[in-house]
């Protein structure tokens, strides 16, 4: 992606048409119908994804499906939002190819089944907006893209350190003592490719998108072991942790236009035109009307952290680009999110003011060393879209996965099980342990990847 | 500060006049002569700055000089980089007035000595950079800013909660829910002055210099205790950290190209006129050459906390925007920070490209309750220039301050003579506990600041 390319897609030379006033939007709380909870008891399966090579991860397009995976276990709940379930989730083996220093590329490509070289696990959820046509998409390709990255660097994640070519050709006699200095790792390559990956998804969806002429954009949130080591990529509001018997740690952060706000001001202040007049990228405690004018009233802007006060001007007075505050933040009185999958199309309402730019597809990367851990037989990783994490603390999950696990050691199905129990907590039964008996109505998905023996891919090459 | 004023200030409309090619720099370590020692064997004075209201902070252009003050002590040593100290220090007590609600600001300011309301203590740190004009004029001025902007908010300041109108009138019933619900404390009103006030510094200095025909710029590190609360604010790369019994806590970060370099190459993806065609702004790990063309190379662009590889093009072999690493990183082949006050006239040498757009003259600000804390006698903050962290870990210096302190309980000058030892602790004694005996041939500056019974201020209102 160019700059020249960021201009040419949005901003256009000429002014743009004049777009309608955004909707004022009194309660910016998203459509809910009541929850409809459906499939959750049901058993996981057998298929078994790691005995097929080069697996196609198993996708769960249809609701409430227990996703069966011998080494992760997940549960999804549709709250019947739409038709279709806007959460969607993969998983399987990853095995990557080795491209050889001195063989032609397509001398490899002649090879139909080149042997895995190295194999690693994936797991990923995705939470749809606006339908669910770009998390499904993001299901079916998001881990081709990842493969495909990974083989492009397979070279250097396998070096004691990363060469300064790839190629192993033309290396200087200084070049390792550079490398060296910059301290890059092969872990640093394994960040880079689920970096690329997502950006190359994200073009992927954008172009589907179009040609299929459907709309909508997706979280995408994304575990891999690989090499003795955890990844976490995070793009959303979904949440992963690790609970251990001592500890419980966050893998993740959420990036909303909250957690973002600085990013996304700046943008707007360096390219006021993307707000075409429509909306002040100042934040102030509510939104301002007319008899403010002349008052000194608290805000912030993109460069501040804390608050200062200000003398209201007119232009105060037009729609923030980022309103309200917890869950019903928005950016451009639209989306709950600032970072994730599609959205290419998105405008606001009844304006030509595209959401796009203010987007990043980039993931934040969490490595954990799971040789350094040394992970113990209950030693899991909980990932779930927003709609736990909107009613259960990560204490709260802590505590649930602690009370369950211990009881239940003989259970073959007691990774799933737990997953479904997460999900049952979610549902305001009697017994559950959230505060005030909270009730999500959002859809749920949840992973639980026990952690125990997760490094022996490293054997694998 | 204005979008429009931005692209003004940094964008001329008109093409740039061809520039020449930045010079190579073999080695961007900048030049230092060798160290020589001056007046670090000197006591702390006697004038205290507490004793004069509004009293004008203590400012020591002269080198060598120990800042007496009761309440934090300096050291300051010349390593004769330039005529005069390139690092400078303020400190004094600082002195709050308030405006009431009702009454005309004229007729406040008819009040010559008008009571101060609330008051607090300053520290500041200037490492001057292309001459000490800059340094000399923050040290003189940041803290009457900081003054205007906390007088600017002080009602919101002493409220239960920061109002929504700073006047106190057309307070709306839904107003303090609204504002409750922010979550907006009166803290984040001192923070949002000290980065204001950095700010307006940083103006007056472009103005001053500009004015009388000088150059130069200058990092800036600030602590406040005010309200029973310690604020530490920094620009640069200076370093603050606490030191207790059994604690070593950060109370700062460093900016520089290295730790600012996403938000400084996504600057340069945006506006890539801000280069001119003379610089990458990608990161390699060492600059490429001609031979390196077409292989496919290690590199990170400003979406990427991991590395890649990328097939390396004509345009790769530019001067990189970001060059070296470690101290020796430099920001367009020319600064080693990339915050501070000044450098309002700083180009590439040779050439029209501006440095200033890619700096920032915010700070960073760190909260300390101190009530919170129940600081003990031993408890204190060491504030130093990079010159001291060039060569003293956070722990060594901890290390320092617990061997010195309880031996030295009954001497009333210890606090300055900790500060003392630190400095010649960087200067290569024989019982230096420096790595492999390193020395600094930076000017270096110190200020240890004891915290028991810094929450006194808090009673004065």
């Amino acid at each position: 992606m160019s700059a020249d390319w960021f201009r040419r897609r949005f901003l256009p030379g000429g002014p743009l048409p004049a777009p309608r006033p955004p909707r004022p939007r009194a309660s910016p709380v998203p459509y809910r119908r009541p929850r409809f909870l459906r499939g959750s008891g049901s058993s996981p399966g057998t298929a078994d994804a790691s005995c097929r090579p080069n697996a196609r991860p198993v996708r769960s397009p249809v609701r409430g499906r227990a996703l069966p995976w011998n080494a992760g276990y997940a549960e999804i709940i549709n709250a019947e939002k739409s038709e279709f379930n806007e959460d969607q989730a993969a998983c399987g083996k990853l095995c990557i190819r080795r491209f050889e220093f001195g063989v032609e590329e397509d001398q490899e490509w002649l090879t139909l089944c080149p042997e895995e070289f190295l194999t690693g696990h994936y797991w990923a959820l995705f939470d749809g907006h606006g339908g669910p046509a770009a998390a499904i998409l993001a299901a079916n390709t998001l881990h081709s893209c990842l493969r495909r990255q990974l083989e492009a660097v397979v070279e250097g994640m396998v070096a004691t350190q990363p060469p300064m070519h790839l190629s192993g050709h033309c290396i200087r006699p200084s070049d390792p003592q550079f490398v060296e200095e910059k301290g890059i790792r092969a872990e640093d390559l394994v960040v880079g490719a689920l970096e690329s990956a997502f950006q190359e998804c994200d073009e992927v969806i954008g172009r589907e998108l179009e040609a299929s002429g459907q709309v909508g954009g997706c979280t995408a949130l994304v575990a891999v072991t690989l090499q003795g080591k955890l990844y976490v990529a995070n793009a959303g509001d979904s949440r992963a942790i690790l609970v251990r018997r001592d500890e419980v740690r966050p893998l993740s952060s959420e990036f909303t236009p909250e957690t973002e706000r600085q990013r996304i001001q700046q943008l707007a202040f360096l390219y006021p035109e993307l707000l075409a007049g429509e909306f002040t990228r100042l934040e102030f405690p509510r939104r301002l009307k007319g008899d403010d004018l002349g008052q000194k009233v608290l805000f912030r802007d993109h460069h501040m952290s804390g608050w200062s006060y200000k003398c209201v001007e007119q232009s105060d007075l037009k729609y923030p680009l980022i309103h309200g505050q917890g869950r019903q933040a928005r950016l451009l009185g639209t989306l709950a999110v600032s970072r994730g999958l599609g959205d290419h199309q998105l405008k606001v309402l009844d304006t030509n003011i595209q959401l796009k730019p203010f987007l990043l597809s980039v993931p934040q990367v969490t490595v954990l060393d799971m040789d350094q851990l040394e992970p113990q037989e209950e030693d899991i990783v909980v990932m779930a879209t927003d709609g736990l994490w909107d009613v259960l603390s990560n204490e709260q999950v802590a505590r649930l996965v602690r009370s369950f696990l211990p009881g239940n050691r003989e259970d073959p199905h007691r990774f799933s099980e737990l997953a479904q129990m997460l999900i049952h907590s979610t549902q305001g039964k009697d017994d559950s342990p959230t505060q005030e008996g909270q009730v999500s109505y959002d859809d749920v998905s949840v992973f639980v990847i026990p952690l125990h023996n997760q490094g022996q891919g490293r054997s694998s090459h």
